[in-house]
């Protein structure tokens, strides 16, 4: 690599801008080099991949089915594709991953038909969500079979455990199955302060995508299905949603290193904390924070005029252009200084401003 | 891990199944954990990955458009869907990759037909293409769009440069595409002594999947599109397909790794040699090789007799149960030992048996 | 055919269920049967296509392009299949019939995004649409490219000629298209007193599904395409999408008898009548007209007691239970007496009721 | 309707290009007429189509599934999007309508991939089926799961019952289905004799496509499921393929119409008879006939220089450009007249030739 290039490519300062902006953790990476030893077999059919399958298991319940995806658009399409035939519905938050961010892959990939619901927070209530289980045995309509929530959610919150499951009983209640995108599932996780299996299996939940990529991974997501959900036909649509990894055993290291012990914990415990610190000094900066605080996302009101600077030097998105609304995302490797540093920075904003 | 686990894990002795089944060249696993520093942008807004770019564009063509997957099925994917629309149609060999080992990909997330054409050797010709080129402007009949072929071919041959041009003028004549399924195209290249660039725009290919994996990555494969078949539709395609990693920086730096230097050709090369020795060995033992030898994978005809211990101790698959033919498949990582104590054990098992 | 199911299939009393409950006009029978000579070529390739298509283009502009469906979710599927690209979006009202009344095969057929748009009428304006016109070249997002709405409304309610304007504008300043449902806009035409051109191309639509069997025809529909959204890749669409029509001079005939002449108007006009007159003599009784009659359709809101007699004798459907709204439809054959009977039911159910 | 135009569509004579250039029986349009009496539900609830289905059954067996689609691309799908999920195949010859002349619509609609067979003679058989049922339980391997015949096949052969019995074995023994495409099912009844009974559930067919247009209605074809072919999951297939007709009862009345009585077969036997006819008067022509004359279509090798003039006059198509061979098809209204005319001109040009 050319020296520039290099120079380049190394002026890497860490940000807020989000959680996949951040590499990979050090045991992640030790956990793939010593996995990379001599030949095993192709997709899967490694001891690897079944540790892993044992090891998540001990996570989320010993009767999961689990099959791991490069990514979450993979994880979610495998998932729902797997839990629908093509003439059937997902009802989610209109502002769901799936439904803004996946350009079409859900309908495309998994065959479905979205049902996005507004909501006032990204969060879907079983009040929210009644009006739309209808049309059952109607040839017309899209059969509803899902009713699809992101925890975290995309807007920061976390739905407890109680909330899951009056969704979950509400899905179950009309013959449909409660899928849960959990890219930062991990992170929910920690706030509540519960095992990912009470948030899964013990919330009701019958379907998982379980994020691994933000919490520390390198590219890693897996679907994790339970009960009547689990299904012979999850490897084939995997595969054919081109989701299958050859190499698979080093996607399975990277399970092992987080969750054979804690890491996974520690990663979405130190996010959360980072978020929380900011949080904290962004209200003591006397900037408004614009919604809840659950777990690693800040959401805030900035002053326009102090907006591109703070962007410029700490890496983030305006979220909602029409009232300068940014978001600011920590991660496994977000340091306090990090922290304090943007929070220095919009004190000294406000006290220019004032 | 636990100790048990630990040892089954680490028999990983090396094998002839597949080139999937070697693990990640040191040099690559080296790139990714240099590219482990800080933060960047996601989904290859990042230096690491222009720079890949830049790197593949000198061995391919400076005008070519880059755009990286997960996996070969989603290069293929993403490069069939980019170049077609819904009703048009794909002739392929029936022994195709895209035909029979991606579950139906092609069809279902590329939207194309496929159109397998059966070939004697795996190898399609101007003369088995032709008479599948009909029913242009007939509402009835899907599209004829794109002529795919694999090089090398699923059965081992390679394409020549003069092979793919006359299927390339095929396809140009009638308005048509030309794909190439390049899984192991370092391998064609570096057999017939010539550039990628000789291989593809040099031969007249409109696209690209360009194999990472099975020479020595962890996980990568390139979308490459030259001339007209260059679209501004290709991201889309490959987000939709599920094929955009969070984390690209780390697909980036491997395929640094591989092309900034000449790592793609050694590893290709040793991969061919060693088959090469395997062929020849194979032969001085009295075994039939069922098919030309043109780069890394030898089929040979086995007596059945030997071959379950021969698979028990040398890991490989059975290509065809009618007649016992056996596919061994060499790799960047293949020793001379190994070939050697399969060539030692075919004369063993010979001697035995006369 | 036997006695008893003659009699049962001849006890056919017409009703306000739907305007799909009514036959086929007996002008529009007389022209199949006068097609019916002779062999001609099918898939359109005749006489009786050619002239149809050309008496189409007097009512919606000569340099439109035609092309005949056999239903309406084929009208609509093959319109937006023809202008979208897999990975672009439709806007529509959540009430649209794509969205609610097909199935998912917009999504599936068509391969689009929906993006169902909450209104308060079932009516989309530009300032309802534009928050959903955004994500334009991200490729995380479906691109949005087409605004479709319903006119008459699946509640009833006509477009005028500027609402549909502004609609296009919005649509044409974000590089879309506008396409409209017509299966009723014969019936809105009539009621604007224009001519279908003003309701098309007129009011800057691009594309149209023209509705011909709810306004009296046996089965058959046209997608109309204006403009820029003329497309070589109609014939493809139709066709991929099972909606080629081998005896076509059957669907042509139809269309000329409706639109040869006036009949069209004729038709519609009488259902608009028919349905201003119920709805004059239902205020009468007392009972509450729930939305707008701006075409065919009348909603109103029954007491719940009355509703099951009416419902067995008037046949017809509850639109909304919660509120025990109902819905009428009048079709091209509803009669006086037919209206005048509901309404003198209506009344006395009322004055059963005081 | 002008005078010129008229004028130019009733010059329609009767010719050999296809069944489909015939029109419709007038018993089946006094049918329609016939039907179109008051009011009755749409979308198949209606008395008619009760009847209908009845009718049929008394054909096929008292527990078939039977579902009305417009035309046959629509039966096809709908009978393989029920029978098959999106990662199942469908085994057929390559010269299969649903390979050929779909455009796309089996892979694209019902989200089947197609796996077509190279035959001698547009047949298949358990020998050329049994290499392509391979790769069960194999994730990489789209998954085998109809087998999918036409009778009478695109080349004018009919299938035995034990032709059909054997394909049904073989499909059964891999728990897959038999498909037929019968388009033209009734004429390959009436030459072998049988019931259509005999041709499906006696002959272990688990579905079938009933053609309808071809042998005399307007536009009507039926998908027809038997044993545990027979699916709850029908109606949603048929609504999202756009294949339910609103004003279903004209297309029951036209089934009515044609199975009430033996008009079925009176149709179907006229035809072939006229080709029997044809046939022998072509032979004593001393012009070469090219294929079995199973059923109601004649293939024959036309002089080149002779062919121009006989397809101006009798409008046929070329089948094979190769060698000339041309397709005469034989319709309900084929008459004597129509045959001895064109065996007379054959004659004529022979004279003229030698």
């Amino acid at each position: 690599m050319s020296d520039s290039t290099d120079e380049t490519m190394t002026t890497t300062r860490r940000g807020f801008g989000s959680d996949n902006h951040a590499g990979v953790h050090p045991a992640v990476l030790e956990a793939i080099a010593q996995a990379n030893v001599g030949h095993v077999e192709a997709y899967g059919n490694d001891a690897f991949t079944e540790y892993a399958h044992a090891v998540l298991r001990r996570h989320v319940g010993e009767d999961a089915q689990i099959s791991f995806t490069f990514n979450g658009t993979g994880a979610n399409v495998v998932a729902l594709g797997t839990l629908c035939k093509p003439w059937e519905s997902v009802i989610c938050p209109a502002t769901a991953h799936i439904n803004t961010d996946e350009c079409g892959a859900p309908e495309h990939i998994a065959n479905i038909k979205l049902v996005p619901v507004d909501t006032p927070d990204g969060k879907l209530t079983p009040e929210l969500a009644r009006p739309h289980l209808v049309g059952f045995d109607f040839e017309h309509h899209a059969q509803p079979r899902v009713i699809s929530i992101s925890n975290v959610t995309e807007l920061g919150g976390v739905y407890t455990q109680a909330e899951m499951r009056a969704l979950a009983d509400l899905a179950h209640e009309h013959g449909m199955f409660l899928h849960v995108d959990g890219a930062r599932i991990c992170n929910a996780a920690e706030v509540l302060g519960v095992q990912l299996r009470a948030l899964t299996e013990g919330a009701g939940v019958d379907a998982l995508s379980l994020g691994g990529t933000k919490n520390g991974m390198l590219a890693g997501e897996a679907v994790v299905l339970f009960g009547d959900a689990r299904s012979e036909y999850l490897p084939y649509v995997r595969k054919q949603s081109g989701q299958l990894s050859s190499k698979m055993r080093f996607v399975s290291a990277q399970f092992i290193a987080m969750f054979d012990g804690d890491l996974w914990l520690r990663c979405a415990g130190h996010a959360n904390a980072m978020a929380a610190r900011l949080a904290a000094g962004t209200r003591e900066a006397g900037i408004e924070i614009s919604r809840p605080v659950d777990a690693n996302e800040v959401f805030a009101i900035l002053p326009r005029e102090i907006t591109p600077a703070l962007i410029e030097r700490f890496r983030f998105y305006v979220w909602d252009e029409t009232r300068n609304e940014v978001r600011w995302v920590c991660s496994w490797d977000t340091a306090e200084e990090d922290v304090d540093a943007l929070v220095d920075a919009l004190r000294a904003a406000g006290a220019d401003a004032s």
